[in-house]
This record gives structure tokens, C-alpha cells and sequence, in this order.
């Protein structure tokens, strides 16, 4: 156990990317700069920045960026000295095309991304990665969706494919402790690579599910500043970095400059940090992709269901990122239904 | 292991009297009833109300309250037809008299606090408790300065003194979940009544501290509506009786209507919910009393010291609640040796 509590984690910082979805992808280069400026500053080791979904998802239907990719990555770019770029692509949004400009940009680690049961689909693009010399991650989405051994499986094909880094996604916050525990120890046990672990805060437990991780072996943690993300918020970066101190893992960051970095990105990048509301609490609970909660809350506004109750429907049809039509399908069979509650009529205790 | 899954959880809910700090003690009796009315049809068993710092505490020094201990008793009686109404007396700022005039008024549950050395002082106040019927709660502050050890003696001196339940308050939000498993299995191992744990979340984690606390065989659990409390907040009432029914503790509580209460204390009692900025986060890593957050950003605003150094300078200090003096001899101390350290010269990576 000694040689766990004191080995090294290198944070992941995707304020720039995740963040993007509480302000509906709506960021601009000088708030891109200053961020970039303070977390490169406090030596935070990976900077991510694209589109909330990603390079290429820029869209009508998922919502466009204020920026291209192009620009929020020479934007990045140029104001990182020490930290290395980081970007995220999930195939179908993004296209080796996507991948190669990224590259010439200079993007230093490249996450490929993947529903937690296709891992398949990653082969090609994990392909291009390492040809074109960056740093290859193969992540699973959703993966409260899939057993232990079905993602550590996953995982292995993703090394097979060329990952240099294989790991998890909550991305519907739906993990407690012993969740993460379990799932961790079966991928840490399936390859040699390192693993890495990527938590929402959706059930309040983003932080801990975090230390689950790096206790089941993982040592590449994702974390945002003030936890700036899509729902309920991701891991709290500069938490997350001073309670792994205390645990006894290193993280190689400048407590006081990533503590300024913070303060920066709350008061440049975000209205108010993100705070766990009914919604998100739901959303976590029933298992619905975080990225959700804006286009839930405008499809339940329209419609007039309950966005408790439109949750729980996705839940239960086990919708998934990239589903977003179906938010909209649900909605309606909810209104056509009438298996909303109406406020007015709320149940009794049950 | 069956036994511990499945042990009811009692959710003892302080958003009215711990959520005054984070307003001054400003509640209104609007308010009081608005939170307690959801709160008492949500099935809350517990609604604890008052200053932030209990009983006979409202002051020129620590603050006054909008309304006296007495409108603020009556107004939250008036308001509940099932839940039990608690209070939370420490003594010194509170009298054996407040406790009777509570009690007329309607007071179920009370608790009597005292530093966590220092439980000699609740002997007589628990006696005057249990011989006026109410059920009587001894309950330790600043728990992360004393050993499990010591706590587990102090605990069964307040069961000697006729404490019906006692537990630990992590009043510095200072726990990590491994810290709290510790203490709360101490105490349940030396006492033979209810043991309960009252969490703050300065570290991201109350809400693993609480299930932490509940898997060491607490089962009395406070927590707040949205977190609504001193510094970085308290446990998320909400989501933790989602967490815990999803863990197998079930609470009583109807979910639902929960979720409504929580709206209406966004709603009706916050500016905005609270959460972990990076003083709030520097006052848990230093282990400083949660209460002292706005009075040590003001110390910290008229002598011109980074209130970081000042929470490090408190912590090293072990200045404990009820030592407000202390803040503004800390900060004048720093000022004077200038041993802050200036935004325009921070040191390098260290």
C-alpha cells in the first residue's frame, strides 16, 4: 500500500472542454487565453479545450461553438508554455481529417471516445493518433451503463488498438465509491497501460469517486476548475489536487497559483459554479448523460412535463450521448400520455 | 454486514440554523415557514432552527439574528404537523434558561455542544434537558483536534451526563471519509446509544463523509437543503437520502416532495447555493472553524492580508469557534510582520 499512497497523479484538466456545455459551447478566445494562461501558470499537466462534444461536434443539432476548433486550438496553443493540449473526439462527431489538423495544431493528447460497450469503433482513429505522434487515450462513455469485466474488456481492445491510456467516463454522475472501486480494479487488471478516471458530481460524490479511483489503481484523474461541466459539474480541480496532496499522492501543481486559476475561471468563464439542483441530483440518479440537462430542461419547458419525470423516461430508455433526438420523442410521449405529475397533483408519501 | 445495508437512517436537517451563517443570521419568519412547512410535508423527521450558532448566541460579536430565539421557535412550531423541532444550544452563549423557554415553545430535540475536549461542560445542560422531557443530544465541535480516542471518552461522559444520542460535528470541514470511519466506529464501540455526524463540505466531501459515517454505524445524519450552511456548506440534504435509499438505508422521507423543499430554500432562503471557493477550500485544508468564513474576509479586507494566509495562520493558531477575537488579532499580527504574501510577489512553484 505504500508504494499507492505515494505514487504521483497527473490531473487532467478539461475546464475548457466540459465546461463548455454550461454556457452552451459559448466560449470565447480571451476567455480561452485567460484560463489557459493561469492553469499553464499553476503547472497543470494536461489542458483540454474543444467543443463541449468534442473536435467536429460543433453543430445545429447538438448546438454550434462560438469558436471553430481551429481557433480555440491555436488560441490554447499559444498561451501554454509547460502544460501539454489535450483534445477529446468521439467518432461520428469528429473524422481523422478532425484529428490530423489537431495534431498540426499541436494537440499532445488525443482522447478517443467511445459508448462503454463499442470500443470497436476507436481502432481507426486510435490508428491515426499514434501514427501522427500524439499521445493516444481510448475513454468509454456512459460506462455506469456496462459490467466490470464487459468495460475492462472494452479497455483492452482499445490497448490492442494502439491506446497509450484506457479509462472511464461517468458521464451521467451516476457512480458511487464502490462503483468506481469495482470498475477500476477490473480495468487496472486488464492492461498495462495507465488508467484514468473522469467523475460529474451529480450524487455529490465527484471527488470521491475520484480518490476510489486512484485507490483502485488509476493515475490519470480529469478534474475542472470549480468543477465547471456539463450538469451538475465535474471533479473540482483545485479540490481534488489539495485533498490527493493530503492523501499522500503528489500532483506536481502550485497549490496558490492553481487556487488563482480557479478564481479566474470563476469569475471569466462561468455565470455561478455549478451546484447539484433537482435536476442534476435526477439526472444522476436515473443515469441520463450529463450534456443532457439543458436541452432536458428545453424540451420539458416546451412540452409541460415535469424535467423529474422526462429523467427518469431517458433513464429507463437508457438514451445515450448522441441521442439527443430522443429527449425530444420523450417528452412528447410524456405530454401524450399524461404520465407527467402535474404540480398540482403530486403524490402522496410513498 | 445485511444488518448495517439496511439500518433506517434518521435525516436531522439544521438548514434553518446552520444555513444562517451563509445570510448573517437574516432568516425572516416568511422564511422559516416557508422551508419548514416543505420540509414537514416532505416528511423530514428532524428541523433544527435558530442563530447559526444556537441559543442565546445572537450578538453584537458574532452577529445578531433578524429574530429572537423565541419568534424564530414559534414560527417553526407553528409551521410543522409531523416533524420533530429541534434546537442546538452552546453552552455559554446559551443558558439552562433558554433551554426551558425552548422547550415551553415547543423544542423535541436538543442538542448541547461543547469543544471537542471539553464535554465536562454539558453535564448540567443535558440534565436540565432530560428532566425537562425533550430528547437530549451531546455533540462534539471541532472534531478533527482530538483522537478518536479522546472523542470516544468524551462521547461516553455526555451518555453518563443522560445524552440520548452523541456524535461529531466536522465544524472545519477538514474529514476525509478514512478520518470519519475511524472516529465514528470509536464512538459506536464505546457508547451504547445513537451515534450521529454532522459534515460540511470545504473538502467535496460530506456526502462520502456522511455514507462513511452511516457504514461505521452512525445513524443519525445531519444535512441541509442545496448544502445551505456555514463556509463551503453542509452535506446536501437532498441528495444524500437519494444516495442512502440507493445504498439500502432507507429514510422515510418522500423523494419528490424533498426535491420541492430544496426548490423553495433555493428559492426563498439563498442568494445562490453554496459552494467551495478557494477560501472556503483553504479554511478546510487548515482545519479553521466553517463559521468564521465572512468574518475572516472581512479582517482579511480592512488590513489588506491574503485571507488564505489568514485561514493558514488560524489553523495554525488552532483557534476553535467562539475565538472571533482571534481573527482580527491574526490579521493585524500578519499585517504587521508582513508575513502575507503580496498577489504581486507569489513565489514559484514550490
Amino acid at each position: 500500500m505504500t508504494k499507492t499512497r505515494t505514487r504521483q497523479i497527473i490531473l487532467h484538466d478539461p475546464t475548457l472542454r466540459d465546461g463548455q456545455h454550461a454556457v452552451r459551447h459559448q466560449l470565447d478566445a480571451a476567455q480561452l487565453t485567460a484560463y489557459a494562461t493561469a492553469a499553464d501558470a499553476a503547472g497543470v499537466p494536461v489542458i483540454e479545450v474543444g467543443h463541449g462534444n468534442g473536435l467536429g461536434a460543433s453543430s445545429l443539432q447538438i448546438g454550434r461553438a462560438r469558436l471553430d476548433d481551429r481557433t480555440m486550438l491555436t488560441t490554447v496553443r499559444a498561451a501554454l508554455t509547460h502544460s501539454r493540449l489535450g483534445v477529446f473526439m468521439a467518432p461520428g462527431w469528429g473524422t481523422s481529417t478532425d484529428l490530423r489538423t489537431a495534431v498540426s495544431l499541436g494537440a499532445d493528447v488525443v482522447r478517443i471516445a467511445a459508448h462503454c460497450t463499442e470500443a470497436d469503433i476507436t481502432e481507426r482513429h486510435l490508428g491515426v493518433v499514434r501514427e501522427l505522434g500524439a499521445e493516444a487515450h481510448g475513454v468509454l462513455l456512459m460506462t455506469h451503463m456496462a459490467s466490470p469485466d464487459e468495460l475492462a474488456h472494452q479497455c483492452a481492445r482499445m490497448v490492442d488498438f494502439g491506446a497509450q491510456a484506457v479509462g472511464l467516463l461517468d458521464s451521467a454522475g451516476h457512480y458511487l465509491p464502490s462503483d468506481v472501486q469495482t470498475r477500476i480494479t477490473a480495468l487496472t487488471q486488464a492492461v498495462d497501460v495507465p488508467v484514468l478516471f473522469h467523475g460529474h458530481n451529480n450524487l455529490g460524490l465527484a471527488v470521491a469517486n475520484s480518490l476510489a479511483a486512484v485507490d483502485a489503481g488509476a493515475t490519470i484523474i480529469d478534474a475542472t476548475a470549480r468543477g465547471f461541466g456539463a450538469g451538475a459539474g465535474n471533479t473540482q480541480l483545485e479540490v481534488l489536487a489539495a485533498v490527493l496532496e493530503r492523501t499522500g499522492h503528489p500532483t506536481g501543481i502550485d497549490f496558490r497559483r492553481l487556487l488563482e486559476a480557479a478564481d479566474i475561471a470563476e469569475t471569466h468563464l462561468m455565470d455561478t459554479p455549478p451546484t447539484i439542483d433537482s435536476v442534476s441530483l435526477v439526472s444522476g440518479l436515473a443515469g441520463v448523460f450529463s450534456g443532457f440537462k439543458k436541452p432536458v430542461l428545453a424540451a420539458a419547458r416546451a412540452t409541460g412535463v415535469d424535467p423529474v419525470d422526462l429523467f427518469f423516461e431517458l433513464g429507463a430508455r437508457q438514451a445515450v450521448a448522441g441521442q439527443e433526438d430522443l429527449i425530444t420523442e420523450a417528452a412528447q410521449h410524456l405530454h401524450r400520455t399524461r404520465q407527467h405529475t402535474p404540480k398540482e397533483r403530486t403524490a402522496p408519501h410513498a
